[in-house]
């Protein structure tokens, strides 16, 4: 038998690309640049997120906007998650703290269960549309703009959220 | 009569929204979020950027790349600027670290004297449309990866960049 409180604590894992294949695309410097610009000062590594912002309903399309959330600390109580059916959703931090990332598989329109990453510096992410994920939840540390991400996103008219609040919470720990 | 070592010397100045209107987009916190949200905890700054991906041609789209680009110090010798004819360029910094940006106005095909600006944390730019620029350039910093940006720019067919050298470089100085 489950600890009923066992079986809503969920531990954090590093965010790698494998790991999030389900979810969507991590953001980060692949092995090798894809070309190499600026006379060889530059490496362009390519198209690295699957965009999507439903261009043909409610004329969606890209916008950079910038969130700037308070920082939070684990453990973290999680109590809804969100998902955007219209739209894809990525997050660059503007700085090099790590960042907590929720996210969850859907199952018949309700959250699986959860998952939790930490982010290493210099990773972004990207949900894909309709996936289910938490609120931005920055990390404190000691970068005085851990709290700053840039949000490329999807600019249009439609309902592009849907909210699922637990009815109990659940836990995320180190 | 002006010292021609002098004429091709330009001084930095600061990145504010003010002075890089002829230019593109300063993309920074506002004074105020657009919107609250996540249960007030996070403050939304809405549709920063003017993009423009000439869907119409080429099947231009949206696409986030990772640039990686060798820090510079100042003086910076500015040999070339390029323009990207078919799409808005946006570099936001993974990183607290200033970076240089340079810029200038068209003058019949080819840049006038070009601008030059020094960022601050937490601030990003886009380059409007067919903008004349030069090469990214981060700035030596004791951050590690100050030579990373994410970079927002056009996906698809075409030729989307034109270049000019300088038969004189230009020096870039504090």
């Amino acid at each position: 038998m489950i600890d009923p409180l066992e079986a809503r604590t969920i531990s954090v894992q590093p965010l790698t690309q494998e790991a999030f294949v389900p979810f969507g695309d991590v953001i980060e410097l692949c092995k090798a640049p894809d070309f190499l610009i600026n006379q060889e000062l530059c490496g362009r590594h390519h198209d690295l997120a699957q965009l999507d912002f439903s261009p043909q309903m409610g004329n969606g399309r890209a916008g950079i906007s910038l969130f700037d959330a308070v920082p939070r600390r684990l453990p973290y109580q999680l109590e809804m998650m969100e998902r955007h059916p219209l739209g894809s959703q990525a997050f660059l931090p503007l700085h090099e703290a790590p960042f907590l990332i929720i996210t969850a598989k859907d199952n018949d329109g309700y959250p699986a269960r959860p998952q939790a990453f930490v982010s290493a510096p210099g990773q972004g992410i990207n949900f894909h549309r309709n996936v289910w994920h938490g609120v931005l939840t920055p990390l404190q540390s000691d970068q005085h703009r851990c709290g700053l991400f840039a949000v490329i996103d999807r600019i249009g008219e439609g309902n592009n959220l849907q909210e699922v609040w637990f009815q109990e919470p659940y836990l995320i720990i180190q």
